[in-house]
């Protein structure tokens, strides 16, 4: 087995090997990780683990908690306690919010139970030893999931708005549902507050639908900081390493990531990522985007110049073979770049070969299939030596955050026009929370969330949101 | 220099290396042939550039035989006899029919001047030393090439048809234009015959529109049959070396090139190519084009089964990567085979890449960089370990030709369904005649010419075409 076989400890050793092979295999595709996990986070991963075991679906704990939503009220303390999260929102958000959920998991002392949706299971290989990390599909709330929102009556914000709860509430109901949707109101969010952390933690079940990374708020809250520090000493790990402790690809999905990278990618001396997403009406490909991207790559020097006037000359000594991943909705993107490259010589004679696996035209967020190459694609953009990615986007998140890498974010287009300068390199691999509170539960007043500790910073992408940075190597 | 440089004494060394880099390059690409000329073709090669010189553009001898044309008739007998290629119809059908142009010259001690209609100078280097191959543009006939055809009143069919010449004529005219193309007459085909080849040995100037590779007929006729045998020993490698003789890709061509076989297929151990060319009506991809080319390249183990029902296992040791060369006007047929080899492992666990340079979605003969990549399509087509042809297609004939390879030709479709078989191996890798004459000269009757010698048969894709074999390893 490769030394980096189980990425430093962070992944449990009791794992059967054919039924996930890239639990086992990543190691030989994936550059070993200069992050080492914590010895904290691996001690704190392997109770989890054994808390999972004991509490997981159909253990005498979990069929006794489950008594208590049947009851309708919580019944004094329960043995375990968890938290569901339901499955929401396209692939990159569905990632990244697992991730958030699991994290507070963590921190709480919770269970993380996953509903399947349409395709989790298609996706994901079971991340725990032992018992399944999805929600039993007779669990009795199930059907609700889909209709829950800000208004439904178990619903955290909206019990808070209607005074049905407070701190000193005796009786709490056996589920409460937390709504961080970006809809979210208020209310909602004062899950953010500690206060309201220490009424939630008597609750046996939450119930979590959100499409936000909303770690960086959990760094601001006196509950968790402590503890996150000292899980994360490099603050700006905390994706990567519970995404590449969490998210191990399904042989399905491992074998088009695989095939594609032995079969296109493996012989190159230098891959490139770049992920296209285009938030705009109308059907793509855009020339300003286009723009953008020839931008960036060559301002920042990604990928070389091309000699339109001077044919080709004696090819040099020692070129180097570049391959370009690009993954994007439209096809539009690569295959002006692979005319561009192939039309013309890099005045450096260095070859560059483009790639595109599959351009879906539009968003087809429960076709199996689609997902199944979309998960393939963020985790081969995140096997890149040097990526770059669209503002915005969770799918670029997603491949940075398990890649380690700092990518280039090509700025939002405003008006249809190439923004100038086109990209910049992040300050951190962290994702970006694109709806955080701007609340001091405190003073009780807004406040600017981004500017009160050094490690919580607005993003690069996106004025209002919040990631975490590590402060050193600070831009 | 590779040893192969100058293929085997096949081309002249007195070349300038920076003005055409393929004629140096290509033995850096291309396989070494197995076909050696024989010294009688060398030494022919080497007598007609020595007559190229003496006769080329703006030399004396030429403007004196020039002067023929501008008094309207020959007077007396020329020191330089000439052939002048008109460019018609596509880009293989140009190749082929300029190919057979110049055996023609070598065959009756002619000078080729080649019409450089809108491309010919962006496609080809110059093949001779020294002197140009292209005809003048203030050549007196340009302007009338394109209207050139049978009815035309220099037409030597004409003329045959009116009573104008015949073999006992004394004053022949200045000029005789040749029209071989598809809609040939029969007063056209007695070009075949050699009584009228004596009658035309006297006329200084021929000019010929062809969209046909005539060469086989050639083989029939008893002024060149042996002079044929001698030049060609191995009478399958006509088109193989003076193909190779002639094309040279220009710089820019030959960028084209080298790019895309660095980039894509160098590092393969195995290369298939596979030019996809549907005479349909309406857009394709059609999915019996498809199914055949799948019943085709699966049956005859070119390319590996996949296994959809199982998921991938470990990676076998020693698989072997397989990059396919896809040519086609349009995208579906690659597409579609590049998701199968994505989706779902081989059976023999090797890799197989799916490339495809262009798709330009309609012919566009005119366009110059539209021909540029045609012609590069041909060339890195006949780079490949195995080729897969379409029937009656003289793009996919230039590049077995070329590469010097016994395609596995798709049959024709017939009625929109996948012929059973798909398809069979070639039995020579020479181009077909796809519209040769059915006349025994002497007889005065009609004959089928596929059946009077071993070595001119009817072609496997055409039944009424016919084609050079070497008689060897028949089928
Ligand atoms: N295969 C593929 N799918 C994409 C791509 N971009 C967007 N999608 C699809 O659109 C969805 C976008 O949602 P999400 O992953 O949450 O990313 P976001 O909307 O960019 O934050 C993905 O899950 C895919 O289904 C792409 O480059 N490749
Ligand atoms: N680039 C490219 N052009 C093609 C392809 N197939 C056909 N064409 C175009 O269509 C023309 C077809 O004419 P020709 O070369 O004489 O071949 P034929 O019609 O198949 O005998 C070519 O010269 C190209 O311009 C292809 O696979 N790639």
């Amino acid at each position: 087995l490769p030394k980096n076989d189980l990425l430093g400890g962070l992944l449990a050793a009791e794992f059967n090997k054919q039924s996930c092979l890239s639990r086992f295999q990543s190691a030989i595709y994936q550059k070993i990780s200069p992050h080492k996990p914590s010895s904290f986070l691996v001690s704190k991963l392997r109770e989890y683990e054994k808390l999972h075991k004991r509490c997981g679906p159909y253990t005498q704990s979990y069929n006794e908690t489950l008594a208590n939503i049947n009851s309708g009220k919580a019944i004094g303390s329960t043995d375990c306690k968890y938290i569901v999260w339901i499955s929401f929102s396209g692939l990159g958000n569905r990632i990244l919010t697992l991730a958030s959920a699991f994290l507070y998991a963590l921190l709480t002392n919770r269970v993380l139970l996953v509903d399947r949706g349409k395709d989790m299971a298609d996706l994901f290989c079971e991340p725990f030893p032992e018992k399944s990390w999805l929600l039993p599909t007779d669990f009795p709330l199930v059907n609700q999931f889909q209709s829950f929102g800000q208004n439904s009556p178990n619903c955290h914000g909206n019990m808070l708005k209607k005074n049905i709860i407070n701190t000193s509430t005796n009786t709490l109901p056996a589920y409460l549902y937390l709504h961080l949707a970006h809809d979210y109101g208020d209310h909602d969010k004062l899950f953010f507050c500690d206060e309201e952390q220490t009424v939630l933690a008597k609750v046996p079940w939450l119930v979590l639908k959100t499409d936000n990374y909303f770690v960086p708020s959990l760094f601001l809250m006196s509950s968790f900081d402590e503890e996150l520090s000292k899980l994360f000493p490099d603050k700006e790990t905390v994706f990567h390493h519970l995404g590449r402790y969490l998210f191990h690809p399904t042989n399905r999905v491992w074998g088009l990531i695989t095939r594609y990278y032995q079969a296109y990618l493996a012989k190159a001396d230098e891959k490139i990522g770049i992920q296209v997403r285009v938030f705009e009406e109308g059907n793509g490909p855009f020339p300003h985007v286009m723009d953008q991207i020839l931008a960036c790559t060559l301002k920042e020097k990604l990928l070389p110049e091309v000699d339109e006037k001077g044919f080709i000359s004696s090819p040099p000594e020692n070129q180097k073979l570049k391959a370009v991943l690009l993954t994007s909705l439209s096809s539009g993107y690569s295959e002006k770049l692979k005319d561009m490259y192939w039309e013309y010589p890099t005045v450096n004679g260095d070859l560059v070969g483009i790639y595109q696996p599959s351009h879906e035209e539009y968003q087809q967020t429960e076709r199996q299939l689609h997902n199944q190459k979309a998960w393939a694609e963020m985790y081969l953009l995140s096997m890149s030596d040097v990526l770059v990615t669209s503002s915005w986007s969770t799918f670029g998140y997603v491949a940075q955050g398990l890649g380690g890498l700092k990518p280039w974010i090509l700025y939002k287009p405003d008006n249809r026009t190439a923004p100038n300068p086109p990209c910049r390199r992040a300050m951190s691999m962290e994702p970006c929370f694109h709806a955080p509170p701007f609340y001091d539960c405190k003073a009780k007043a807004g406040t600017d969330t981004g500017a009160l500790v050094p490690h919580v910073r607005h993003c690069e992408d996106m004025s209002w949101g919040l990631k975490v940075v590590s402060g050193h190597d600070e831009l």
